[in-house]
């Protein structure tokens, strides 16, 4: 059997352009890539407990065996390490284990651990370089892509970060083969997300394939995972710092994230509050009359057949409009709300809090 | 009485360029400025209780005149300030405070206020802008300009930060009355740095200006303000990123960080832990054959008569090895020193913390 192909999306950034290589089972020629590209004094290998357990060791000789010094760090699972306190430690331990400004930051695993070592990389030292070894779809996708990095405050989401474009992107679709189901549900979500804003096309293909596509050969994935990184590698080199194009993709992450921080980050994956706001927001687009009428059953039918969740926690309103109060794209007091425009296609309209969740709604 | 004239500086550095502003009795002026330049929402003004209760009122007065929303928010003095977890009561603060993308950071005071209220400024929901309003003679020829952002962790100073350039600096040398003595001194720490690495006309001015300087009326700060932004802004122009000349800066730097953790920020202030490093660089300087002879003596001479420390505090030499070795210049195993080749000349050789200080030495 030959190889499959590999894929490779350019993200053309000028001094900070980068690569995004996709492959299958490649995992273990990381090491001579981040050498060829970075050529760091030695790797930080940055990860958590079960993905280290599964992929840390193949990371650690790969990078050892492209001739750099290695070592493994580890950091708790979930969306509650993304936080200062553990971003603390995490600088503490790799001072303590050799960091200088010829380190390179690799960061192993799904969002949380890119974001959160993305950060790290960001502010140690005034800044090191990171490598985004995204191993769960969501990441792959979308998180590892476009430089955003940060932490979670009391007061909400990654309000505290900052833009720091990876040197290289290296995906092993193989990883996705240890993925709980859940979880790569949830990275379809961000993957539906890309279709809806940007890709009617891919749209109509998610909505041929639905619910096979969780299943079948690993290889099938390289197709979608190159198309949505190509999608998030236009936007990105079109507005790398998020002042317009660029936040059509925080679409259903206002509702999203206010799900998530009422859930207390417990209890509801990222990809899930990401489908629950794109219900959300879809809706909403369509009764202000900005959508035409069946785009949001539309969405919302194919988040369903993907098997994730599309109605509104139950939580008080004043408990959503103040989730939504504290949301980093409020600029003064209207929140840039991402709204459909049909399938592919999406803008921001300036709303009030409780234009986006008017009473009758909740 | 004709005002004095003001100065201004500009900082060269592409769509990151910015002005220095320096007159006498003009922080009355400071809204319109940070108005003009910036165009906030609103502005978050951040201080310490002894620079607030002199400057805060007229600077909150400026800013609210201009027509901002502007709001003041305390960080206890001292460098123990320059910490994760005051960022992290500093983030939660502003966004309680309202802050948003369109907010401006204002810090009014010192270096650990720049430092800090910078560092937040690059961090908060992945940077928004700030204004530099130094108070100190150290801030104002130093620490204002440039970018340099950061805090302390346990393994050294300014260990973590971001380079995040100020879209305005706005010096009052009126400020300078109420700064103590012993402030003033250790901020012409700097500015002997200054001319030490790069004017040695200037050196001479203050060799023969001496101990007057500190005396006397504060127009005569004005061309020394000046003189001393022109030569940190030509070098940070030069190298924003700190990968050659702006090393250069750091003179003095390497044995003074290392004073300071020694004496866990206590009881010596920046600009002392300097003047003892810079003493001891150029000594070091002369006997690695690197500087002419007598450079050292007119060095500390200079130190001296301005009533800066020259001599080592008496740490064992281990407990200095071991400051140097997390020193954040290092990469590998040798350090960046920094080395005088004659008054109004510098540049760096990368020397192991053993061949900086040997066992002769200390």
């Amino acid at each position: 059997m030959s190889a499959p192909a590999r894929r490779r999306v350019e993200v053309p950034l000028g001094e900070r352009s980068y690569t995004i290589e996709i492959g299958l089972g490649t995992l273990d020629e990381l090491g001579a890539a981040v050498k060829q590209v970075v050529e760091p004094t030695r790797a930080l290998l940055v990860t958590t407990p079960p993905v280290g357990r599964r992929y840390g060791a193949r990371a650690l000789a790969s990078l050892r065996g492209a001739g750099l010094r290695a070592r493994r760090f580890d950091v708790p699972d979930g969306e509650r390490s993304k936080s200062l306190a553990q971003a603390g430690r995490l600088y503490d331990a790799l001072l303590a284990g050799g960091a200088d400004r010829g380190s390179v930051v690799v960061a192993l695993g799904g969002g949380v651990v890119g974001d959160l070592a993305g950060f790290v990389a960001a502010t140690l030292l005034r800044g090191v370089p990171v490598v985004q070894v995204p191993t769960s779809l969501l990441a792959m996708v979308d998180s590892s892509v476009g430089g955003k990095t940060g932490v979670n405050v009391a007061r909400g989401k990654n309000l505290v970060g900052a833009f720091h474009q990876p040197r290289l992107v290296w995906i092993d679709a193989a990883t996705l083969r240890t993925l709980p189901p859940r979880q790569l549900r949830a990275g379809l979500a961000e993957v539906v997300k890309h279709a809806a804003i940007a890709d009617a096309g891919l749209f109509e293909e998610l909505e041929a394939q639905g619910e096979r596509l969780l299943g079948g050969e690993l290889e099938r994935w390289l197709p979608i995972l190159e198309r949505n990184c190509a999608i998030k590698a236009r936007v990105v080199a079109l507005d790398e710092r998020e002042t317009g194009l660029r936040m059509t993709l925080n679409f259903g992450h206002t509702l999203g994230h206010a799900v998530e921080s009422l859930a207390r980050y417990r209890g509801v994956l990222h990809g899930e509050a990401v489908a629950i706001g794109m219900a959300f927001a879809a809706r909403r687009s369509e009764a202000l009359g900005l959508a035409p009428a069946g785009t949001a059953e539309r969405l919302v039918g194919l988040l369903a057949r993907l098997g994730l969740p599309t109605a509104l926690p139950r939580h008080p309103r004043r408990a959503y409009l103040a989730a939504l109060s504290v949301d980093k794209k409020k600029r003064d007091t209207r929140i840039r709300f991402v709204a459909l425009r049909g399938i592919g296609r999406a803008d921001t309209v300036p709303l009030l809090p409780t234009e986006i969740l008017p009473p009758e709604v909740r």
